[in-house]
């Protein structure tokens, strides 16, 4: 174990084997922390929150020449809400916030300067890219891919291994980036594809496999390759 | 190392630096422990395993409040046969059964109530849920999602990057929760798609990127969204 | 920490907390390596690499009787070229070799005998199978799978969650192992899914969710499933 002295470490505070807390780090009460797992300097952790194994929390953003999107110089540190539940092997960057009650679940990977609502759970292999809100009481299932400048607002469901994009024009320096922007209580099937700036809902249902290249209305279902109504 | 004394360890077992193992964990003859791993307690490892690092084995579920399934009372310990091979950054839950001479990819995440049949090998980065049957001598290739309540037969191979889901009705809370069932023989080709409570085969094909909407005859093949029989 | 006497390091090496290095591993200036990660033996590191948190480098390849494609008996060491950047919990296997200047985000996976070209950024979560060559200046995106007996040429484009295969008869033992052709300046939309023995481009595009089914002349672009001229 290498805990900092600098930590403010809450009521009984569970820290496992070989844990490492950089400095001024805080830490709220009955909190776990499992073994091996990292907390990098300044990183918040709120009450009864519950952290697994192989973790890494408040990664900075790395970058190399070629990529659009370099790192902000001074990003805050990242902050766990209370309740929060994060699972084994997960890594969470700096300058993001995870609310209250959320369930980040195992190999789920969160970039710098993304919310995540109260009560939403995160499947397993879950990958978050920068600057995206995710809503209060959303699920987003194993698997899916959540791109950058992306919006979801609360109660949407997102099947497993959903894939989207912001670039329409694939990295060529046109346009904007703009991921989707879905609404409150729209369903996306398993394995659907989103393409870039596209609104979706609110209440929608998008079918398992399908590709959505515009817009869909509010309250109605869409499916096939490329989707349409569903007769 | 931190290995408690109630551990019972077979003949040359080879344990990586920094290895945790919890009590009653039975291992036996000639397994090998890769660096940084962690057996939780209980958990029952056969002759000839082994198994990499940064590896988690017999990780116990937890769950939130919005979450359909809570985690069963009790589950018996996570027990891998004999001959098994594990990779590294892998984890497996407790009351889960992993077949002699399965070979389990690195970044494999098994959910609890699982059973992987024999000479069964499951890629890299494939994500199990729960309560799920996977039968011998078949194939589930590097990042496939096999959903919860799904039963897999033997002979069976599903290539990279397949889908599939359980709930037609994406968490409105209406309806049974109810995986494919897939035939003994049957292929499915990398990227395809499964929707709720079909059955496919035995001795079926399904395309590369097909969407699968229904049950599928045996002996036949199927391509397209939705997928229709190939001319 | 645990280091072999018969490591050669450079000039202000940065060795994080329980870091592993075997043997004759050889190491450059200005390196930096993350906590708990771990340098197999022969290992090959460039100046000014940085390498994150549990990390498995120079892993040698495991496998099973039913798998087609055994390990080469002699592998040369992986090799990091300078100035590469490696993220946290990745695996890089022996007998590859990773480019100067490239970014390897978290949880990549890369098998034995790759080369990735200088420049070239890898996606979070990638898997890259074995005996594929990867160009300069490509940009492979979050979740994408690279089947082995791949050829991505130079400043290629592949959007997150795409997929690939190398073999038409999927493991019926018949015809040969081909990955796709991914000619120079070629982009792949997100979640695009290629067959076996296909030859993409040069500078064609793919729209994001396509199923690739053959040969994709220079020059255009091709949507739909299967994927058909865009009009």
């Amino acid at each position: 174990m290498r805990i900092d002295p600098s930590v403010q470490l809450g009521k009984q505070v569970d820290i496992g084997y070989n844990v490492i807390i950089e400095e001024d780090v805080i830490i709220g009460d009955y909190v776990s922390i499992g073994e091996h797992s990292i907390i990098r300097k300044g990183t918040l952790i709120g009450n009864h929150v519950q952290i697994g194994e192989f973790v890494l929390l408040g990664k900075s953003p790395s970058s190399n020449n070629k990529m659009a999107r370099k790192p902000t110089v001074q990003l805050p540190p990242l902050e766990i809400e209370a309740e929060a539940k994060i699972g084994t092997h997960v890594t969470l960057y700096r300058g993001s916030v995870i609310g209250k009650h959320s369930f980040i679940a195992d190999y789920v990977s969160v970039r710098e300067q993304v919310t995540i609502g109260e009560h939403t759970i995160i499947g397993r292999h879950v990958m978050v890219e920068p600057n995206t809100k995710i809503g209060a009481k959303t699920t987003i299932q194993t698997g899916s891919y959540i791109t950058a400048d992306t919006l979801i607002e609360d109660h949407v469901f997102i099947g497993p291994c959903c894939s989207m994009s912001n670039d329409k024009y694939m990295a060529s320096g046109k346009g904007i980036h703009t991921g989707p922007i879905i609404k409150t209580g729209t369903k996306i099937g398993n394995h659907a594809t989103l393409l870039p700036n596209i609104e979706i809902g609110p209440n929608s249902t998008i079918g398992a496999g399908a590709v959505v290249t515009k817009h869909i209305p509010a309250h109605t279902t869409y499916v096939g390759n490329p989707a349409k109504p569903l007769k």
